[in-house]
């Protein structure tokens, strides 16, 4: 057996481990009662401890060594440097660090629970200051390039080699110009009526609903199934296993239909990603790709725009409810009342509120803006944390026009600071900009997109997608694949365009 | 940290990777997608040998060794000695034979399924032979005692310390005991009506008085759970997590509500065991007893007693439906129009019928029994296998007076020897001896019980079970927890009293 074929048979390995424990979280949100906590815990621990034994092993680190002097085409070659990427991000931080960061990290997160509760920033203020020590510590390890700075590092672990000045520079005009077509819209004074989004939505005709859009938008469900829990995710857990979750509200169904769709998104990607396909090794001999980075999301903010294009572009569109329109009416009585064109405007109002996870898609990036200019000046040192506050507050206002009431309201309402998470929310709105630029390039392809989908026929949209972007694995980085795809480098025309047209045909300005 | 210790926390370690192996066979029953089998298999067989390393590691025996030479409390010595017993017997068999009997197994079983569908005993009797010539071996392996028989090698699999000739010397009297009972009672001429257990039973109103009789009789819903598989199991899948299925038939409520009960018996009896408890260690600490045989269940027999004791003793009594009486016609409409006497007798009609799984609680034994007898005579060798269906046939007239009209009614249709269950299905009759044994016991003990019953408070009875039972784990033998509780040695006397009483009086006799 190659190299190359040991190194892919140690990766499955490992890859069957890690979605041994992505069941065991997934039936912790849904079905385990209270009681198996403490177990769960410790079956937890005792797969984590085997996993990282694995991942971090000199064995690996020699086979990965071996296959970096073996020849091997370009996508063995890239199959090698995305096992160098990991196993350099598993053994650069020392165990001490790793530990520290677990520990302190779950105390901040309950202290967080707490002060969110009491509106009393104060309280989380020393855990926030430990917890940006420790992360800048652990940026320190990893490192970064020349000329660029500590944040980085950090990025790159959930936007493997984006940088925070390019970050930059397509987020500043972006939040310029979303915030005046906000304030052009909500000045408009011809905001649709929100009256559709309200019907009484009993739990399981939502979930009939949803389930009824899983199947026309291609979710396979002979590989992957429905869920509901507190928090809605998807799992990616094993070949032909994918699940999804959602959470049903009687008197706001918008709220889980796209939330299923957004989750679709996410599962449809895994979906495509050839985990149960195989690739050639170096001897010409066939290779099972699960495992193997070959068979592994790029990027959080790929797996975004994939999340963002199902819930947006198709969810939100006027032809997609021109083909629901009749079934969710016969679901939903009371939506009987309201026209294609009506329910398409009520589920595409702006509104800026304060409340991120409720923004809506005008409002959405201007929210993630502020964190990203927020978490990279305090990991920088150039934000005290006694200031987050007052900073939060005063960028708010100029990005979103209100004042904000208190911490809860503000700075507190994350989770994702009090565990470590700097350099995670970017990928949110990056999401939305690979979500559109590919959008511009799927439209001028596929002329008939509107017809098809008035149709309920997703079937040539989910087709480009597995084709050209699932379909790859990690072969190429975020940025090469998005100029493979559009020939153009991510910008903020595409999504700027794509919400002006939209938000503006929505208020018949 | 002493010997001793260093034995339960290497348990602890087995039962943990254990636990996570239950979770992987339940959800695969349960909500696992059907595209998600390939890799299920391949993370249970990850799973296995992980589990296969550490039972058998020379680590292992050295720490038993080690403990059987340490100065130990007799509880300690009977953790000890059970230890040595999954050691010997999980390092008696050479890889090779495991191999070839999980191997042949696979295909028998499959084998087995066109057999039983096609009626062709024919084509299953090459792979039975085979099946009985590798359980031979395996049983060598094993050894028996001087005087015993090569069948008691396998009976201890599931029995441990059981000796077929003993078996043999309850079975005898009782089956022909039962025999003239089962004659007297379908020859009186007063087979009661069975028309309240035809009545409309919506599944979802199942379901509801299943969790309502759950609830009641103490099986904890916290710590456990109830769903819906094809075939109904009770999985203890992890301190705190004991799981149960059921399925419903909505034209015959008893199969799901005493199917519920029989395995919330079980359920209750993992509930009961001291997984979340410590025990004292030899320097006076306290060790967890999760992992050790102290927080295990002793033998099928047993653990069939308790599935019974719920499902027969008290599900299928007078006083359990004099309290379900209300709750059952809010639930099912129609069954309004039956008193309690005819409900309690409907759910007690004994039929002699061709398949063991459907048989009532008068007859069952008597299905048992045969395949106890042409079994033990396979695995002697006193019955070539070409004979099976005649030995069968004949054997079934004599016990249940009816003629088998062909081998998928008669000798194919359990699928237990095809993969080599040889040695199980006596555990159901003794788990029925038991139960009825202990059921004498505690009737003298509580006199209060059918009062209690009727009012729908079941607690005594779990205490008394929790303590004298459960609490032990595997301390003691099945035979000398008998003894120590009844003051007899297992008998057949008990079973036979109860139910000639009990079915006399359902018949008016």
């Amino acid at each position: 057996m190659s190299k190359y074929a040991q190194l892919c048979a140690h990766g499955r390995g490992s890859a069957t481990l890690k979605s041994i424990s992505a069941l065991l979280a997934w039936d912790q949100e849904t079905y385990m009662p209270r009681g198996g906590g403490d177990a769960r815990a410790e079956q937890m621990a005792l797969l984590a401890g085997m996993m990282h034994d694995r991942t971090s092993s000199k064995d690996l680190g020699d086979l990965i060594a071996a296959c970096e002097s073996e020849s091997l085409d370009d996508q063995q070659r890239a199959c090698v440097r995305e096992f160098r990427r990991d196993y350099d991000k598993q053994t650069k931080l020392p165990k001490s660090l790793v530990e520290e960061l677990a520990r302190t990290g779950s105390k901040a997160q309950d202290v967080w629970k707490d002060a969110r509760k009491n509106n009393d920033f104060k309280a989380f203020a020393p855990w926030l200051s430990k917890m940006v020590d420790l992360s800048r510590q652990k940026a320190t390890c990893y490192g970064f390039e020349p000329g660029g700075e500590v944040y980085d590092a950090l990025l790159d672990e959930y936007e493997p080699n984006a940088k925070a000045r390019q970050v930059e520079s397509i987020f500043k005009p972006l939040g310029e110009q979303l915030s005046s077509l906000v304030r052009e819209l909500t000045e408009s004074g011809k905001t649709p009526s929100d009256a559709p989004t309200k019907v009484h939505a009993p739990k399981d005709r939502q979930h009939a609903l949803g389930m009824y859009v899983l199947r026309a938008i291609g979710f396979d469900l002979n590989a992957g199934r429905l869920d509901v829990t507190t928090h809605p995710f998807c799992e990616g857990l094993a070949p032909g296993d994918t699940r999804l979750t959602t959470r049903y509200d009687e008197r706001y169904f918008p709220g889980a239909l796209y939330g299923t769709m957004h989750e679709a998104g996410h599962g449809m990607y895994e979906q495509g990603l050839p985990k149960c396909k195989t690739h050639k090794g170096p001897g010409g001999d066939a290779i099972e790709s699960f495992g193997t980075p070959l068979a592994d999301s790029i990027s959080l903010g790929i797996h975004e725009s994939q999340s963002r294009m199902w819930e947006n572009m198709v969810g939100r569109g006027r032809p997609f409810w021109k083909w629901l329109h009749k079934e969710a009416c016969d679901q939903f009585a009371e939506l009987g009342k309201f026209d294609v064109d009506e329910i398409y405007r009520a589920v595409n109002i702006v509104r800026p509120s304060f409340i991120r996870v409720e923004a809506d898609e005008g409002t959405y990036n201007l929210h993630v803006m502020l964190r990203f200019g927020i978490e990279r000046a305090m990991i920088a040192g150039d934000l005290s944390i006694g200031d987050l506050p007052g900073a939060w507050n005063e960028r708010f206002k100029q990005l979103l026009g209100l004042d904000v009431p208190d911490d809860a309201h503000g700075c507190l309402q994350d989770v994702h600071w009090s565990f470590g998470l700097f350099g995670y929310f970017p990928t949110y709105t990056l999401g939305n900009l690979y979500a559109a630029q590919f959008w511009e390039t799927i439209r001028q392809r596929m002329p008939g997109l509107d017809a098809e989908f008035t149709r309920g026929d997703f079937s040539q949209l989910l087709q480009w997608l597995n084709q050209n972007i699932h379909g790859h694995g990690r072969r190429y980085r975020a940025g090469e694949l998005c100029e493979m795809v559009t020939r153009r480098p991510l910008e903020s025309r595409p999504l700027l365009d794509y919400l002006s047209v939209k938000l503006r045909d929505v208020y018949g300005l």
